[in-house]
């Protein structure tokens, strides 16, 4: 005997959650049964109205509440520096550093040919009307280092070469807190092509 | 800069779910995001319905979607013999086995003075005015081996000392697949008390 087709069905549906398996989903319907309604509620209205409400900036393309996300209605960041990266996750990321203070472009995902997503996939061209229409006078790439992020970089170059802005691209390297012992080849060959002078 | 509201929201009530941490949250809510409004107002209504619409049955306590449950409802069981669990998950895990098909009795908890819970707060009297009302001949008692559950088996033996009823409890012992080497103490013990009668 499975449990009653109620409790089966908000199961099947937690498994769906990724990281929860049949157990865990269990153990999360029985969390329902136990809570009070109001708990409960609460939990399934949020997810409803993240579903409903949530935005993306018409600028930036980040999430947003409003037309506009907060990071682009912030008057007081620097508005000559757009940094370029492939998913809303990566901008909270590089916010919590505290190390950058200008403006995002949020890609919405990578060039992957194997996946079939080219470039009019992305919001590639929306970059370049940004970049060409505005004030932006770097553009900092910082898709991630792997193969689709390094094809999705390559491509951004080649798109702004002729449109009179700098560009540039995160440091890539061996990781803080980590050795060289244990790195893994290709992190130790653009380690070693991406080496910052010290003197001389 | 956190999320914003609405997604720190998801967050905050998932990760009040059993097992669900902060980043596991993160995840879950980036899941809502991603999947289409079908499949996320599907978990969010399968919520709500458990909680508004299960209830509990008459006759056992065991979960149930109308007055009486299944298995309550199932005429083709021994109606003589009463198994007495602590939580309805203990049915479901016995009914996996196929090995018992009698009623149950869902007490929905335990004795635990240390938690002040006494006998009158779980369902023992209601056992109690089941056996002596009805066609029961045996009561098996069913409950945890741990303290609240040995003491929760005495107090319903002592209970049903003088209703003319067949009381048993189900083995306790040494775990099949498991070894004596590494059982522990209070194990060993009961199974020697336990023990079954072979030859002579």
């Amino acid at each position: 005997m499975p449990y009653p087709p109620l409790i089966e069905k908000v199961i099947f549906h937690f498994s769906k959650l990724p990281g929860v398996g049949r157990r865990s989903a269990e153990r999360m319907a029985f969390w329902v049964l136990g809570h009070s309604r109001e708990e409960v509620s609460a939990l399934a209205q949020s997810i409803v109205e993240l579903k409903e409400n949530l935005k993306s900036c018409r600028l930036c393309n980040n999430f947003a509440q409003a037309d506009v996300c907060m990071i682009c209605s912030d008057s007081s960041r620097d508005q000559y520096t757009l940094c370029v990266v492939e998913d809303p996750k990566d901008v909270l990321a590089i916010e919590k550093t505290g190390a950058y203070k200008g403006q995002y472009h949020v890609l919405m995902g990578n060039i992957s040919p194997a996946d079939g997503r080219g470039p009019e996939d992305i919001k590639i061209g929306h970059l370049v009307n940004r970049v060409q229409s505005g004030l932006i006078k770097e553009v900092v790439i910082a898709t991630d280092p792997d193969n689709e992020g390094e094809m999705t970089s390559l491509y951004i170059i080649d798109r702004l070469k002729d449109k009179n802005v700098k560009v540039s691209r995160i440091g890539l390297g061996i990781p803080m807190g980590s050795s060289v012992e244990f790195s893994d080849m290709s992190t130790l060959c653009v380690s070693f092509n991406s080496r910052r002078k010290i003197q001389k």
